[in-house]
């Protein structure tokens, strides 16, 4: 059991909504229980230096907190003049995982930047990220697709991300702040929908955990992520049916 | 008329949502046509060091833009290290507005942060800025009122803004994106709900312009900030009402 | 009345000398009172990115102001790292008043860099930066034309600035930094010879203040306008004659 | 079998250099193969101001990378003004990792700080940075503790790291550079010496990789990690051996 | 001979005028041929950190030139966002230089920051900033005695500073910036009254020059900060007697 | 005599170790006394902007301290965001003092960049980089011309650097960190083989000191230069035997 009661196996409500930035491409507004995180995709015209002139695409993400998503105000990133830590890891590993299932050739000299910005925080908000700039990425493709700008799906897969994490009661699935909080081990787990992996993060918080304890934690993604692609795909075909 | 077929005298759709933000004391999604901002007011236990023990507090604002809010995707601020100069411009502009009418004694030691953020741009950002942040401000001082933090509200007025242009067409009152792109000259009116002036800041595109114009585009002003004060008593009642 | 004892319409004694700067091609050392701004003009034959051939010119300023110029001294921005956010907006103000009186395709793709730097400080520098650096240009263009790189002065007017405050005695012209301090209202109007508005930049310091105000406040402006608009001529007759 | 014909299952060669700095209160110079990093152990008499008072200690981790260490010159961080996402990211690594086995409370109000550079890289710099920092720290604790500035040894486990990738060839152990740039999935292991995960960072680099894969990278990472301890156990004795 | 025709030994006429800066504790403008350095003397009741209940004062300095002061238009440090090497390297010059001859002891708990900034620039400009800072430095001490804030004269010496080159002509004194670009051997020397040494920089341009260049540089040098000493007297006696 | 029972006029230990690094095209580990410094020395086929297309090439230096080369820990520079104007300075010193040795038209458009980090510390780092540059310098020419990208050696001179000070025993040389701390005037003589003067830098520290003072330390730091020279040429020879 979660300490709120909720299922040691049971995802906090997932509602995916598109279309709510009027510019972007692609966008979803993605909420996990009280995680909310706005992740749109634009696509522009150029590759980054190392990349030009060889044909291939490059997809990138940049993620940021609003200062009150949080429960108190933390500093505006633009303010202090440079991106966190924190921030910095988080952006690599959206970038990172969207890659893994994107057929950079197939994109063409295109670059689709993946902005995940986190309107409300209540943990998770890198896996929401994650989840939710797929489905933005899945439309913006589309779109490139449905235009003729591409002449076929560069999308290899699909991914989604759920965090595990071992508290005093045991291993349970998708913590919130509170949990995220005292939890003993801290995991993410990126998976794509053929039953693969595509990032694990594991961290022990305060003292090593077993490799029995892992492999719970790891079952637990395992179901998440079920739930989680077919919200996706469930959100992608609102969108685009006619 | 508007080159949208709108009025010259007519305002966009207002909408002003409170309570987005689950964290903050105060919080307004305020929509004036295709411009959406995110405005919270944070409560800290804190004073500028230049205020420090003089029983005062501060009302102090930031202001940022979401990356895809524009037409074309713009650079993360965070991540270039610093706010442009236009940035820091309208959130001084935002902070100097609210001060205007708080009665910072009344505050005592706190400093209330106003934090705006552009979720979609379509012209008029500062000004749904301005507006959306005094309803998040009166919300947070109503709750240390009702809280009995305060003795009584410090708010001395209403505070709301409206930018309103010449084209060539002549004067139009709140101007979206393509307008202000064209505009000859344009306005940003903050003004209080007792009919005086809080700032008004008047520039000339292209070409200096007339007093007469500067008269025309002030009445515009005037007649859209009694619709924005309306929408933002609406919006406080609606959430104050038990 | 001033506070000083000058009267309420009355500027400070205006000294506008030319060629202080000797490598600059037009430079003017405009004295308001206690006030000194050194404003150079200097021609670069290069444009910025996003006017590369389009034909155009450009004309852009830099602020800053020496460390002791201000009764107590200041941090110097090289040292801190960054400008503050009223360098940068009064920067910005100096720029789009003087593009307002240029002909940026009369100017061809050359760059003009008014660079308005603060030796002694005591109110209404943003005021004397405008005023000093109009003269600064307007030589820089002279020499053009004359060296017939440009075939005609792509000046389209003649722009100058003055701060008007309302203080507990009423209405007054050209602040010091002592009445600044005090006053109840701030207000810089950047006019054209014309009779015409290139910029209002009008602030209520500690709360809203009436239309009316604001009216006797622009009169004392256009009458202190018109001072600098004689001194400016003046300032160019003598450096210009031969 | 790896790519250069070393076993797969098989370490490069280990050694750690105790005593390398002159002055850090423990350090250890470890080379992996071509891989050589110095790690320094320093204590001071303070703590970060979020524990100032709590009667606990820190140990934090900083990482960087002579910009001769690799084949290209790369840009000195320091001359860039700031580090990398990668080098922060390691650096929390570091970090993370050796508080796993640290007791905070048992430290007393201490900073340790472990800083690894990396002299010449080949591949697992991040690996073996948490290798020789254990070392580092266990020296310098055991200073500590000899000097009865400590009552007990701090430390409650030992940990060390090593990366594991998949190559066309299978799975293998400590990845040069040239086989981790060729990798298909990529992982970090950092583990305790009593079976226990500290850390697991697993990515697939171009395609998501099967559970399968993940599992017999892990089996070699323990292995790997075994032929570590016992590196870092032997560099104690002698350095500590009277 | 100097290329301009001026004599090898002789220096460019010297002005040193005080008072111009109207809020600085002392101020000297100080003109040596066409250059021109405003240096001001700020004292302030703080000392640095590593200062503070140590019963010492300090004196330090800052550099600066303007944009424009160059025959170029340079960039502006506060623009870029940092000080140059040149730019640190010279105020940290002009501070030691000057501490050299201070007892920061008799100074008591008091900072004298020593602002040069560089109106025009030709050549020698870090020479020109020693030499007025000392004017500057010596205006401010005196007022502190007179007014009683200080019991004695913390100076204990007076100084100058020159520089001189190896032209293809042989060793000439007071370099012009046209000269200081052709020379072979650029030195700076920081000379006292009574004929001691308080820093020597010498810099091969392109080739390492001979110990009989470098003794007849020295040798221009000291009959150059002699006529630096009489002028520098000369002000301080003009700007201080009744 | 040193303070330390060394003679006044003996250097410390001198050992220079080749191909520490295992990238670089030449490196030098320098070991004077206690003080440790790396030298790398990275051959690229580029040229900074102000130079392209001028059939020159171009020297320059780097300098770095790891944080714990010193007895307290430091602030690790990159983390700071800022290269200290101290180690802006001193990599100015190295570039120029190789630069003065070295034909940049016989170098091609190539550019070499001297990476300096210590990595202990113990006086006279400086000095020590200057000297174990040349060495790595000429290792990589060396390359150069053997691998006939060069078709003759570019290198004019020998260059080798040696600090001196006054101490109130009188005139040292090669002073380690203690005496450098108490040192009456501290002084670097950058100089050539063939008896000629490269650079120097001579500080009085609390007051300014004789000329004779100076003759003395300069008599010292020829003496040792002889030294440096001959361990220079010594390490060159090894590392380039067959």
């Amino acid at each position: 059991m979660h300490p709120s009661g909720r299922q040691a196996g049971q995802m906090r409500p997932i509602i995916i909504e598109t279309g709510f930035s009027r510019h972007a491409e692609g966008s979803a507004l993605i909420r996990i229980g009280g995680t909310e995180v706005l992740c749109t995709a634009s696509v522009e015209n150029r590759v980054p230096p190392f990349l030009r002139g060889k044909g291939s695409g490059w997809v990138t993400a940049e993620y940021g907190m609003l200062p009150r998503a949080t429960h108190a105000r933390g500093n505006r990133e633009a303010a202090r003049g440079k991106q966190s830590g924190r921030t910095q890891e988080i952006q690599r590993l959206i970038g990172r995982s969207l890659r893994a299932v994107t057929d950079l050739k197939a994109l063409g000299e295109l670059c689709i930047t993946l902005d995940c910005d986190v309107l409300n925080a209540d943990g998770g908000t890198r896996c929401a990220s994650i989840t939710g700039a797929w489905v933005a990425l899945r439309l913006a493709l589309g779109k490139l697709v449905a235009n003729r700008v591409l002449q076929r799906m560069p999308l290899t897969g699909q991914v989604a991300a759920v965090s595990c994490g071992l508290t005093s009661a045991g291993a349970v699935l998708d913590l919130d702040y509170t949990e995220d909080s005292a939890a003993l081990a801290d995991t993410n787990f990126v998976l794509s929908a053929d039953n693969r992996i595509v990032e694990i993060q594991a961290s022990a918080e305060h003292a090593p955990f077993s490799e029995d304890a892992f492999n719970s934690l790891f079952a637990l993604a395992r179901k998440g992520a079920g739930e989680l692609f077919e919200a996706q795909l469930t959100a992608v075909n609102t969108a685009e049916q006619p």
